[in-house]
């Protein structure tokens, strides 16, 4: 029979503590959403007696419905000589509303006593009056040994005692935290083998990647008899991050035989974390374990070859399961074998043309050398490769291009850009305003275009990314612009390149719209 | 007494195979160099029988003189079936003329049926046959056990026999590879307890990031009597990547008592990492454990007064031993500790000037709320600081700013700034072309100031990037840009916010040259 662990998610607590992370109380519901109908168990928010913001959240998701998961609000014991039940912490906790609490208390000596000025006695009497008062509220507590591995290291009786403490005022979990992060996998194992024959009550494990061994010391606690996970969503968090649920469940759900108390579909963790990546702004980690989109892209033309025989030869899972793709990369190190099957992706054969195959693979090669990448550009790739085999020819010409801006000290502001394209021999003169230069390019090649292709409105641009290719030049280096576009159904991604940002930003968006259309052309044969 | 593990480097090899990556000989040539330095013991350069550029360096290599490192070249055992002297790949390898030499076998029978179609005998006939012709032409052979560990669980035998064959053929060492990255340490703890006691050849770890465990497996591996140790720097590689040397070598040397063949300055870490990443032009990930940009910063309040106490309170090392900083970083979850922190890094006491405090808090939290973040533009929060201390104030004016571009089908181009700045009551009109828009800003913007400040002729912009705000705005969205200066011997970088991309590198391009002139007329302050 399969064990048991329970999944507990700290992103919007632990991770939001990550250098660049920053989260509204809107982006924080969206995401108790996400997690909850992925299955995460228990949910903490945020620490409502820290800041103004937490403690808004808290407010806010009490309206909120969720049909699995547990929210729970995170603080530390009472302070010190405070009164417990004034202790404004712990009243800010209760205020939270939440059926589960987690509460830190200190476990290393060292910080007991020159952070908190106590005596042994006094830290374990704090830990177990804290619990004690926030049990006889009727919340479930959850306590978390704070630099449980460092202080069991340092002094284990002084360790041990806090863990008893926390027993005996009948703490649901102790979860041993690594909260400085530098555990090696043997102190956990050493730690945790010892703590199973005094503790009955279940334990969990928190740990910290400053080591690169979040995500391995917390599957080895599990072997070891943890039974209660933490951990964020992409690993982010205070530092070098909390340990990646992302990786830590599809083990243990793939390969080491545990179970989740509800049911998971992993085949929506990539959805997931890319996701939640771009709720917080940042870039997904295209190597994550996985989810990145690397993580089943192959280069080496060996692997490539053989993939194409049977995957699992280099592949240690499907790739769909956990919702992710295979995907055959297009570079110098390509031999024959990407190409052809990054063409046969877009249904076109090249096995027995090699003349064409050979004009392709040096096009693309020199491209590269430009600095051009199509790793990511896939829409531009087919662009090319159609182009080649003359099945697309670009639906308008660019005539010319000016685009001006102004801004001064008073906070005057203007973009414009005045187009000049050619659709069908038909020439389009026209101008239009922007935000700022890239926007006002945008809006007059709409506006051009429009007229000769009503289609295009439903295309916008979803994301921006600018690239410096060879820093030395500074802001006379070449960039290239990743231009991602979407009709509300697909996105693709398409890259212009120039020392001028605006250009590079012209080809990509060109690319972009081009795309669009030699896709309905295609769709049009299909149906006709 | 501490054990001994020697560390081999395949960043030019299998580093190469991750998405993305893509270095020219010169690049190949300076790493050596920069991991020769470092004390990396075998640096595998690549696979001269797959492709012209991996032949290209071996060439170019031979003139190169290294202090410590030795070269190896990577290929696969003959071809079956090939005369072995005449097999071509073989032929390869002797013609790079490295010391080492590298093979890698197949181990797993179902790779050894499937991709080769060879019987268990003719495999072993075959790792045995090639490790002794090279043997027999004076190289050291390192042979790899491709997939040893999936292998292994397949057909325990079968993998043992390859092991077996190698073994009498005489290799130097045996390296078990975990070619898919999807073992779990448990597998590796099992594997080479079984191998150590039927093999006498030292062993070597070979490991992928898969399953997010490969600096653990590869660390498990060593504790359990693995000498050799295989990664590149920054964990780059084909697909997920390699085991990431950059923390694996701290690990070894700061908490596991192990000593590398040659000392190694582990204070020069975080640079060797970060100048690698330049190279291969991809972001220094930040989160990075020992040497990201975060692995020591501290954001949460409580932490950052815990840090302020004792250090030791929240980070695992001295982050100085691998030549990485302590920061503390400012946002809205910052207490006043961070504030505080922040300012007194700049020579601020804000102890007793509460109001003054609650002002500069809430001027920067106003900044946030608009786009600007200073985690990463420290220049900039100085500026601020101490413009609000009226201790700075800008040394130069904008009266207005006017950039144009051009460009048409037939490849004409233009990018021109007209720019009218007040310097001391002074009026400069100037104009500038470039090779974009920025870039003529820049140049103007230089050559007006340069009259009036001789002294920025030896400031530069070093890196330039650009991140979109509001994904949902597309090319309407607030864009931040980051931009680093150099004066040859400190680098500083400066943030933009503005819906405009030019006019958000304008503030940035600013700050970069006021942060110089501050800096300088500071130093004349402190001189005089």
């Amino acid at each position: 029979m399969n064990k048991l662990v329970e999944l507990f998610d700290t992103t919007l607590r632990d991770g939001t503590q990550g250098e660049g992370i920053s989260l509204t109380v809107r982006d924080k519901i969206q995401i108790c959403h996400k997690l909850d109908e992925f299955g995460i168990d228990i949910i903490e928010g945020g620490w409502p007696g820290s800041n103004p913001r937490d403690a808004e959240f808290f407010e806010a998701v009490k309206n909120e419905k969720f049909n699995h998961t547990k929210l729970c609000a995170f603080g530390s014991t009472a302070r010190y000589p405070n009164k417990i039940e004034e202790d404004p912490n712990l009243q800010a906790l209760l205020k939270a509303e939440t059926p589960y609490v987690s509460i830190f208390g200190k476990t290393w000596k060292f910080h007991s006593e020159k952070s908190l000025g106590l005596t042994e006695d006094e830290n374990a009497e704090l830990i177990y009056n804290s619990i004690s008062f926030l049990k006889s509220k009727g919340v479930i507590v959850i306590f978390d040994a704070e630099h449980f591995f460092d202080g069991f290291k340092d002094d284990e009786k002084f360790a041990m005692k806090m863990l008893k403490a926390a027993e005996k005022a009948c703490a649901e979990t102790i979860v041993l935290c690594d909260t400085n992060g530098g555990s090696l996998p043997s102190d956990i194992i050493y730690a945790i083998q010892k703590v199973k024959k005094e503790i009955k009550t279940p334990l969990g494990i928190h740990a910290h990647n400053d080591g690169d061994l979040a995500v391995a010391n917390s599957l080895i606690a599990i072997e070891n008899g943890a039974v209660h996970v933490q951990g964020t969503i992409n690993g982010v968090g205070e530092r070098c991050g909390n340990a990646n649920l992302v990786s830590i469940i599809p083990n243990l759900l793939l390969k080491m035989n545990y179970k989740t108390k509800k049911e998971i579909n992993l085949n929506t963790l990539t959805l997931l974390s890319h996701s939640i990546s771009e709720m917080m702004n940042l870039n997904p980690n295209s190597r994550a374990p996985f989810v990145g989109k690397s993580a089943f892209a192959h280069k080496g033309g060996i692997h490539v070859s053989a993939v194409l025989k049977d995957s699992k030869m280099y592949e240690h899972i499907n790739p769909k399961l956990v919702g992710n793709l295979q995907r055959v990369l297009v570079s110098d190190l390509s031999g024959q074998s990407n190409i052809k099957y990054k063409a046969k992706e877009f249904g076109v054969d090249i096995d027995e043309t090699t003349e064409f195959s050979k004009k392709l693979v040096s096009k693309i090669k020199q491209l590269e050398f430009q600095g051009y990448q199509f790793d990511g550009a896939e829409a531009s790739f087919e662009l090319i490769l159609m182009n080649e085999k003359n099945e697309f020819s670009p639906y308008f010409k660019t005539i010319d291009s000016k685009v001006y801006t102004f801004f001064d000290y008073e906070e005057h502001k203007q973009a414009e850009a005045v187009l000049k394209i050619e659709v069908n021999g038909e020439i389009e003169h026209t101008a239009a305003e922007g935000d700022g230069p890239v926007n006002a390019l945008d809006n007059a090649l709409r506006k051009a275009l429009l007229r000769f292709y009503p289609e295009l409105n439903e295309t916008k641009l979803v994301d921006y990314k600018v690239r410096v290719l060879d820093e030395k030049e500074a802001t006379a280096a070449k960039v290239r612009v990743l231009i991602e576009s979407s009709d509300g159904k697909e996105t693709w991604t398409t890259v212009g390149v120039s020392t001028n940002i605006i250009e590079a930003s012209w080809q990509a968006l060109c690319d972009g719209l081009n795309y669009k259309l030699y896709k309905l052309s295609k769709e049009k044969k299909l149906t006709a």
